[in-house]
């Protein structure tokens, strides 16, 4: 179970203290770049206002198992929060896509740092990614 | 960037040619049981109806760079398809939490086959993971 970085964020964050908490709460504009080798998988990518992007964060400890949410001041579970700091420092981003320019996707909402290997790009689903309106 | 699973998947798909095509929409309950040893990662994880589960599709082709969605019959990229078969085949799936046993989630909406190792957990926040309605 080795990843394989299928590109990196360039992005206006250049350490965790400049991230935002929240990417989605954030106009900052960052760009994803693909590897030549993974251009391929972009088609068709334009089609999708919204993407997931998963990246790897690379500063994360992964030992941690406890973690206190902003908003909820309780210790958690790691697993109950969304601490950049877990075993598997996998990071699900809904970004808006702004435009593509061959290998590289312009996306707001990302909050990643500059650099932060990218895993994956899966087009967001409501049907699919969202639980009914009025049940959470 | 190695994974550490933090659990495996117990359901009642055997094969991929068992899994519905997508969780969202079958009735089948799946555990995800955790190893011991991230058990308190789990702590207040009850408080969420919903989950983000992230897993690890080890069938998966990761060479594969094209994909034919069911339905859209046009050939497109992986990274603009949902499809399983991706260079770091991680899905990530929207659940509902049915109950906590210790180690063991009983969940819905998981298409994972059975013995699926899982990557990570993590609240669904219906602010940060979904787009406004009607922008999609």
């Amino acid at each position: 179970m080795i990843l394989r970085p299928i590109g990196r964020v360039h992005s206006p964050y250049k350490t965790r203290a400049d991230a935002p908490r929240q990417g989605r709460f954030s106009p900052g504009i960052s760009e994803i770049v693909l590897s030549d080798q993974y251009l391929e998988g972009l088609s068709e990518i334009e089609k999708s206002p919204y993407l997931l992007v998963l990246c790897w964060f690379h500063q994360a400890d992964r030992e941690t198992l406890k973690a206190i949410p902003p908003h909820n001041r309780i210790e958690h579970g790691v697993f109950a929060t969304r601490s950049p700091d877990r075993p598997n420092p996998i990071s699900v981003e809904m970004v808006r896509l702004l435009g593509r320019d061959g290998n590289t996707l312009r996306v707001q909402w990302l909050d990643a740092i500059d650099g932060t290997p990218v895993l994956d790009i899966k087009p967001f689903s409501r049907e699919l990614d969202c639980a009914e309106e009025g049940d959470v």
